[in-house]
């Protein structure tokens, strides 16, 4: 491990050492309290995605506000969560092998757990451990409502599958995730919209078929950041994961709003320092590869459009500059991330900033829990 | 911190949970062997880049096999390698701020430190700092010999940086790093001999005009895993910085060779198991954005053709498989990773193995030194 640390409390913006990854605790905070008052007037459950963050003071901070438990991507992430206290966690994910399922009921043990299934494989491996250790935990039928990733066909398949769980106790059978990843970056609203309404159909055709055959689905559980509110309009979900609103990334400014949506603002950032200006139109940054993930593209200099990120190395990032007078070697930038997910999973700590100054240091605790 | 590793020493290779990245310690120490033996008949040195593993353990390694030291990206990873021991490294890349400065020299208590410069400024701040403290360090002038990233331009800007580092003792004038990173994947050995070529013809100019001034100029270093055989055989370059040779990745592995390259293999996997099958032609695996670097395109899939990655979102994998009879939910398969020195930057621990059984952990140590 590094003997150094980017920051400390008290410290100035200024001196952070870069890069670091930056958290304004005064966009954040507004951003958790306007998700809250929505979904708190809308009479809609907050599952927050921890995925996000990674981070137990934010999903503590989640839940004061009303958020009634996380969601994690991993059994290892989870595990994180437990340890800091959280007390409903959903692991928004399948799990097959024995030793996945039987820390999963291990942390049964401290918390009320979920997890997905979409193949009767799932169901089999959990169930044996559930009757091995007679914990409960809550299993919900992943259905493919559009994102072609994992998930049962919205179809007979999901109605099977559901009906097994349902006769696996002591497995709780506890509703469908209905999860369109592919719909959070449409551009318009008009086709984010369109994407729910045709997800809340197969979600609403699945649970009708359960419902006639006898079968209680509790609860109907999806949506992210950009389409919740889509999802809390449906009458269909009744629980949204949105994790990248605490943040909000440069590809999800992207997406175009409606006056009725929410605004969401920037909160997480990395600062930067122009460690070689070699030529007059290009500059290099101390961060590259290995401290943004450019899966969504780059990321952009915040507040400076007269610079572009072109290009990314492992440690440097090339700057185009059109405005030679506006910059030197030296000089400090902020990048606003291009996905915030996969770039906060490279630090070990959220740089917590007001007032100009470190308020707090938080560490990402499940950072690389990938298991 | 996840309390859970991925694999304990003299476990089998189908125990080890997944994802994990693994070290195949056979071709790794193949990859070492051809390296050393190739480098000292031909009498040239290798300075091993170890931005690519962060791993002391294989720092060691390489040192013993006669390398003559290492180079990092980052003053904090460097710190990483000389608390572990290492005498000679080489930071290749600059550094403006105070707080930096005042580490490397730190460093230079323990070790011999090497730096870059492309600007006077960086050498005022190296300066003022070694007469503070007495400690000398090596300083190499970067030229730009075609990346086009950090590095003055190889004509009077080249000569007189290098006239001020000369003349500012206890700095050490120590040569000129003369890297040409996009050469390193450029596909035809042609291509990639040209490169180099117009590279070393720019680093002899320098070179040719610093002697006629009276300036000695002790080592011309550079090249990576793509050319350093050009290298080599420039008479102009006396040190190689090759990293990726260890592990190779997938995206080094399209590059086309002549017959008289070496052909160093992959030893750089990581271990995926297929956690959804929903679909017959669509198979999802545990690993996605938080397990691989995509920067440089898909992992692929070893050995198996009939498979073939076509997205990646924070934790999965999609596969699209065009033979359902050779895959089922469960399976574990493995990676090659698209860019090795991103991915392994991901992970906590190299899993070395041997003999299908887990030989050794290695800790990356300097995962995560960004500073």
């Amino acid at each position: 491990m590094t003997p150094w640390h980017s920051a400390n409390i008290g410290d100035s913006i200024s001196s952070i050492d870069t890069p670091a990854l930056i958290l304004d605790l005064d966009a954040f905070e507004r951003n958790i309290e306007l998700m809250a008052s929505t979904l708190n007037k809308k009479g809609i459950r907050l599952r927050a995605h921890a995925k996000s963050h990674k981070c137990p003071e934010i999903a503590k901070i989640q839940i004061a506000k009303g958020a009634i438990g996380i969601c994690c991507q991993k059994v290892s992430e989870a595990a994180v969560f437990v340890e800091a206290g959280i007390k409903d966690v959903l692991v928004t994910n399948q799990i097959i092998s024995p030793t996945k399922v039987k820390r999963l009921f291990e942390l049964a043990r401290s918390a009320r757990m979920g997890i997905l299934v979409d193949h009767p494989q799932q169901v089999a491996a959990l169930l044996a451990e559930a009757r091995l250790t007679g914990l409960e935990i809550d299993v919900y039928v992943e259905v493919n409502v559009g994102s072609n990733r994992c998930g049962v066909s919205p179809d007979k398949d999901a109605v099977t599958l559901a009906r097994l769980v349902a006769e696996s106790a002591p497995l709780r059978f506890a509703g469908l995730h209905c999860y369109h990843g592919s719909a959070q970056h449409l551009r318009l609203p008009a086709e984010r919209k369109t994407a729910i309404q045709v997800a809340s159909k197969l979600a609403k055709e699945v649970r009708d078929a359960l419902v006639a055959e006898g079968i209680t689905c509790p609860r109907i559980t999806g949506a992210g950041t950009g389409t919740f509110l889509n999802e809390c309009d449906s009458g269909i979900f009744d629980e949204v994961q949105a994790g990248s609103y605490i943040f909000m990334d440069r590809d999800y400014s992207e997406n175009q709003l409606e006056t009725s949506d929410l605004h969401f603002e920037h909160a997480l950032f990395i600062q930067t320092t122009v460690m070689s200006y070699p030529e007059p139109h290009r500059a290099v940054l101390d961060a590259g590869l290995k401290a943004f993930s450019v899966d969504s593209g780059m990321p952009a200099v915040w507040k400076r459009p007269d610079l572009k990120l072109t290009k990314a190395s492992d440690e440097h990032g090339v700057l185009a500059v059109s405005d030679p007078s506006r910059i030197a070697l030296g000089d400090r930038l902020t990048l606003i991330p291009g996905h915030c997910d996969p770039t906060v999973n490279l630090y070990d700590a959220l740089v917590c900033i007001r007032n100009k100054h470190v308020e707090a240091i938080w560490p990402i605790s499940a950072r690389g829990a990938l298991l």
